[in-house]
């Protein structure tokens, strides 16, 4: 057979199609042997066991001594207690009645209206999702224009606020930590206080927590009285929180049908369940990702939506898959180093920006393509006779994917009908499950994060150091600067002069007392005194 | 010496910092030796030789026949020859002199009153260099709001002109493309001039054109009677056009000040045009990038700047340096598969994504810090006693500075003392100067990129396949439908079969007169079949 006749056999031979999603999985263009699906066969059946046991409530995060729930939130029946099952349908309910009484504006600001803006405070899944599902699928009028603080940069709250101009006074903000110990998210709840009450606005008039119940913050909410609380459960994880409240109220608030988005991730979940390699797409996927990668991460994933609102689908992805399987030690305990690096932004956009590494430099990846088959509501001109931009935008897609091939850079593509709650919720879903199915076959904990913590307490130290090395320099006089190794020495810290020294300088360029003296090019000469401000 | 100890001097040793700017180069955590450093002084030698050449007016880029000559443009001094020389400051006059009239008004729409918002249609590096610089510059109060249009998505496409309102009549639209012939910019004027004509509104007194002098666009421009044409002159690459009329312009009409942008890129130049290895940044980095991959991209490079308004560096760098260095052969013909991956969007916030798998996981990269000294303009409330939240920033970046380094993950640190024009300018000369510095050394043409024609032409390919599949259809009876391979037959593309069914499967979704019945899960088993719309 001739090279095109064997290519479309193979993408026949493998192509995944579900008829109520309209969605397609493409996988023909990974190579693999078919001694490799053989020889991973009694892995996916170890993996479809995993699934079973992790959706009837098995501690699938030993680490945290938690189930693992995100696939009971569009299914609650699926919960492994009535208690579970009737938490999560009360709180879809409430996220429904609170963004109906926001949107009417029974729920108003103060001095009455309606709430014109929100600010959502988080981090990590807390923002990568709601921003993810806002851009792909908030209307460009909606009730709600909502604003992000992701960080814990104070530049980047002061540009938040300034956007928002006058509208404070009709903003709602909603403050997302599962702990509410988490340092981002209590920075910017902190700041974000301290500007409502600057502008002599009652804070918790405009305040919404979502946390779980008992939780520093949760205990603050109820104190102070904010407009509502909204419980996290133990058993979401960041990561997969988005059909949570944690990514439900945002998108009502907003005006995204959620019920849409729970119904497709709920039919993905059910096609994603069936225990079979080939009719499974979530498995295919797992399979292609292992097989391109020895099943250790050798190939980066680049993930390429052709279509701008689905931007932010690689970024959301870039943590689903490297939280969940960059991990150092496997089940067993044997230090294994996984992953999968991910990163993209959209086509063909990146065509013009990085496609000519990948076709001809380093193969050292290997790319999804997202393929939305509806171009635009409406009729679109002709840019040539009988050819729109759409078109243009499937060829260029059609055109990369072949181009890549022919070079050897294998691709999948995932193709959805439009861009719609539905397909939104079922792509959610269907990259939960492949991650959990990979994880299962490399044979690492996909749940548990625990690297973040390292570098938490790395800063903890920091700036317990700050602490510290300001209040040496406080208790000296002006008249004796000391070298910042004096100053390290003087904390007990000799040996951390450089993080002491990086401390100083970032004061120093604050104005927060620390004066540093000296050739600047040269720290360890640099003299260090304070100046009460 | 204790580990810190000797860490602390590695830092000193290696330290480099401009007193002007304020910028410091860290790369002192990472791992080489000093025999690395001396077997590449020979390789460094060359590229200074390369560097002098090319600001010499050498043909650099000898595919195009065309000098590359991006560090005139701060410097017209440099320029080759006296006519180029004054072209550059007839350019950023032009720029200066523009946007003062579009703010006072006395360039202003049809009907009067002032212009308020922008689109500007241009990919890659006319998107790009304009997308970040607006992020990190942009004013809160700009005097024209910006919107961009970079691809060929009708949807995309149509939320930009949704969300402009009803302030398409104040909207300045400019057209930014060299040859006027690539495919996405042509789409997207054509589809805004479409929109302006339906809105009764007389396209050329709202067009601005940036493009080569005689283009196709330049041609069109001039016939229609555009507000104005500003010329892009060959000798600039797309992706180090940013500091020519690609990006001043929109940073002008933003009311970023652009002589600020070219001063800072300036003085980066004159500090990177030093010969010598150890006192030039740009080659501090790119000897630190050979370092790390073993000068074959072994590993990629994250880039975080632990600061919002730079959120769109990495991936501006995405393109400069995967574009310029990911080739297939180098300057003598050999095929070497170069490139360096680069990916990444700010910290602190990435450390809540993927820094489990820097820390722990697959050990495939090398991480960039962007550190920004200056918190904020103005006073920061305390978010614990004497601690900010922009402290909690800092110790973010240097405890997962720390926590990488001790499970030998690699890292470079690039400190400025605030984002503002002249930094920001720095930064783009700097790494501008880096990637030509490593191509030097890996020996590829770092200033053209043939596979971007592949996609190019392969998309061309689709789309006359699908002209020839339509007009067949047309051709044929309602009574006869045929599978896909007949008709693939009939239009002599009998190996190409997959990509008539792609091609048909995209018009079927969008109504566009063909019809596809059958099994959709089968798709040789489909039928076609053409109705008139």
């Amino acid at each position: 057979m001739a090279t095109g006749a064997l290519l479309w056999q193979r993408y026949q031979d493998w192509l995944y199609y579900h008829p109520g999603l309209g969605l397609y999985v493409d996988i023909s263009r990974m190579r693999f042997e078919d001694a490799l699906v053989s020889q991973l066969q009694p892995e996916f059946v170890k993996a479809f066991a995993d699934m079973t046991a992790l959706e009837a409530g098995a501690i699938a995060n030993p680490d945290e001594q938690r189930m693992v729930g995100h696939y009971w939130l569009r299914n609650p029946e699926l919960a492994p207690t009535p208690e579970i099952a009737t938490e999560i349908k009360l709180s879809i309910d409430s996220v429904t009645t609170f963004a109906r009484k926001i949107h009417t504006g029974e729920i108003h600001p103060p001095q009455g209206g309606k709430f014109t803006d929100l600010i959502t405070i988080g981090i990590g899944g807390s923002a990568l999702g709601p921003q993810f599902v806002s851009e792909a699928l908030a209307p460009d009028r909606s009730p709600l224009t909502i604003h992000f603080i992701d960080n814990s940069d104070p530049a980047g709250i002061d540009r938040v606020i300034s956007r928002i101009q006058n509208r404070l006074n009709t903003t709602l903000v909603m403050v997302i930590s599962k702990s509410g110990g988490t340092p981002e998210p209590r920075n910017g709840m902190l700041e974000v206080q301290a500007i409502y009450h600057a502008q002599q606005l009652d804070f918790p008039a405009y305040a919404v927590a979502v946390t779980g119940a008992g939780s520093q913050l949760d205990r603050v909410a109820a104190a102070e009285g904010w407009i509502a609380r909204f419980p996290m459960p133990d058993w979401v994880g960041g990561r997969t929180s988005e059909l949570s409240v944690v990514g439900l109220l945002p998108a009502a608030l907003q005006g995204i049908d959620i019920q849409g988005i729970l119904a497709g991730a709920k039919e993905m979940d059910i096609a994603t369940r069936v225990p079979d390699l080939q009719t499974n797409p979530a498995a295919l996927l797992a399979l292609a990702w292992y097989a391109s990668g020895n099943g250790k991460g050798e190939k980066d994933m680049v993930v390429l939506p052709y279509k701008d609102s689905l931007l932010l689908f690689s970024r959301y992805l870039q943590q689903l898959v490297m939280e969940s399987l960059g991990k150092e030690t496997d089940l067993d305990g044997n230090k294994v180093y996984q992953g999968i690096a991910v990163y993209g932004n959209k086509g063909s956009t990146d065509q013009h920006a990085y496609v000519q590494q990948l076709r001809e430099g380093i193969a050292n990846f290997f790319l999804t393509f997202i393929e939305v088959l509806h171009d635009r509501e409406g009729k679109s001109p002709e840019i040539d006779p009988g050819v729109t931009s759409g078109d243009y935008l499937s060829g260029f897609l059609q055109g990369t994917r072949q181009a890549l091939y022919e070079n050897h850079r294998d691709s999948i593509v995932v193709t959805i009908p439009t861009v719609t709650p539905t397909t939104v919720g079922a792509l959610i879903a269907l990259y939960e499950r492949a991650v959990g199915f990979y994880a299962s076959i490399v044979n690492v904990n996909a749940y548990h994060q625990p690297g973040v913590e390292a570098g938490k307490k790395a800063a903890a130290v920091i700036l317990q150091l700050q602490t510290d090395a300001v209040n040496a320099l406080k208790g000296m006089t002006l008249s004796a600067p000391v070298t910042i190794a004096e100053l390290a020495a003087k904390i007990d810290a000799p040996d951390r002069v450089e993080a002491v020294y990086k401390i100083l300088r970032h004061l120093h360029a604050n104005d927060r007392g620390v004066v540093l003296t000296g050739d600047l090019s040269q720290p360890g000469s640099l003299r260090v005194a304070w100046v009460d401000k």
